[in-house]
Formats: structure tokens, C-alpha cells, sequence
């Protein structure tokens, strides 16, 4: 069964290339496309973060895969792409929590997106405390550092 | 644009009903579809909690709006698609973090998912701790009693 998306919104940032590293300055603007009512932001200001589910649409589908080093680091381990967040994956979905700073009528601003100028917004969420985890998780050793520079 | 998606896996479990509360006891099986293979996993369990996209397929594309009270209740303020998590939302996109329980061969068993049997996966992605918001988030007040017995 194909599932048939539309964009709801359309990023706008000064981020053009799609390199991994180095997201913690950049502050993107969230539009919302002409068919979608203002009103599906009303109140948005009542929440400080936002699950943002977007399409990583530079993304050359001959080079989705479904395994591989993280990176392509050979010093990390094989893990499948359900264990990796990159974007060469099937069904090209990003997804990012992201800090709201501002609302301007049709448009949001928030840090910590890691999507590029352009890139189709699918969902908007606001976050709840109550699906938080606390802290509560565990993760491989080589994440850490695959992360160290990308908030930089 | 449409964006056209296909299920990478889908839910078994005994959540049949799509009604808001009671999630806490439900054990859900998420098994890849036979096109994706087995090595997407491989690793998984390094990781103890994993994002999940999926699709509302039980949803009513007519019932769909983009603003209103939260579960309809008019004692809460009427607020923006983007600031609720209901399902009748554009591109119907459910999003869940859950903990993983066990994986064996093409799937995965987890807690914490809020989709009923049958529900197709868009995504799956591990939680780094990168991501994280250590606790700092605001929301309304009618957040915490709407969310109040969800997770029992």
C-alpha cells in the first residue's frame, strides 16, 4: 500500500548543504503552505519544544540503504539502519525536537532543527512531559562521538 | 509535491480499539515487511529506546481538522493541530518513543506504543541521548489531565 503525504510547511534557514556536523547556531523559519489555515498554530506559544517529522528531500534514493557502518566509519560497528538516524533510509523521514523561539502569523522560529533551507515539513508536534523517558536510556559507546560537533 | 511512502514494518498486538487512554500494558510485535531485510535490525539492541513513526490508517480523512478543543472537551482552550497530538491530523503521522524489549529475527517487542494492531510503520529510529531536552519543556496546564490515565 503507498501512503501519500503532502508537505504542511517549508523550511527557511541559511543551510544549504546537507554535511553532518556543526546545527547549533542556525535558527529556521517554519512556514506554513497556502493550503494549510493559520489557525493550526494557534497557541503554539503555550509550548517551548516541537517534534518536527519532515522528507529528507536531497536525498538520492540510490543511496538509501539498510545497513552499514555509522558514517561509513569503519571504526564503529555494522549497525542496520533502524539503529542509525542518517538520511539515506527507507521512506526518507527526519526527525528532530526542536526549541520554539517565536511566532510571526504563518511562519514559527526554532533552534536545533537539522533540516536544510527547503526542506517539506510533514508534522508538527508539541511535546509532552508526559512521553518523556527522564533520562532514561542506553545507547552504544560510538554515539557520543558521532555527536560530539553536531549541535556545535 | 506528493510525497508517496510505503510501510517498512507493521503491529501486531491486542489494541484493537483506536480510543485515547490505557497503553501502559500493551506489549506491541513490530515485524519488518518482507521486502525490508533482517540486517535494518542489526544491533537494535544496543540501543533501550527507539522513535517511532507511523501512520494512522483507522483514521477518517472527512474528520480531519486543523484546530479545536483538545479530545473535544471545551473546559480546554481551543488550540492548533500543531499543538495537539490527536490523530484526525494532515498526513495522519503518529510519533511515539518506546522501550524495547526484545528483538527476534524480523521483529522487535516493545512498550509504550500507542497504535492499534495492524498499523503500518513508517520509521524506526534509535533515541540518543544527544536529542534529549533534560527535562526542559513548558506546556499548558490541560496537558497533564488529558495525558492523566494514557499510560495506565
Amino acid at each position: 500500500m503507498e501512503i501519500i503525504l503532502k508537505a504542511v510547511a517549508e523550511v527557511k534557514n541559511s543551510r544549504h548543504d546537507t554535511s553532518d556536523d556543526f546545527w547549533g547556531d542556525i535558527i529556521s523559519e517554519i512556514t506554513l503552505m497556502p493550503e494549510i489555515p493559520s489557525m493550526a498554530f494557534e497557541g503554539i506559544m503555550n509550548f517551548s519544544h516541537l517534534e518536527i517529522i519532515y522528507y529528507f528531500n536531497k536525498v538520492d534514493p540510490q543511496k538509501i540503504v539498510y545497513s552499514g557502518h555509522p558514517r561509513g566509519n569503519p571504526k564503529w560497528p555494522v549497525m542496520g539502519i533502524f539503529c542509525q538516524r542518517k538520511k539515506d533510509r527507507p521512506n526518507q523521514l527526519g526527525l528532530c525536537t526542536v526549541e520554539l523561539v517565536e511566532q510571526k502569523e504563518r511562519s514559527i522560529f526554532v533552534k536545533y532543527l537539522d533540516a536544510t533551507a527547503g526542506t517539506p515539513i510533514l508534522d508538527i508536534k508539541p511535546v509532552f512531559k508526559e512521553f518523556d523517558l527522564n533520562g532514561k536510556r542506553k545507547q552504544p559507546g560510538w554515539v557520543a562521538t558521532l555527536m560530539k560537533d553536531y549541535w556545535k
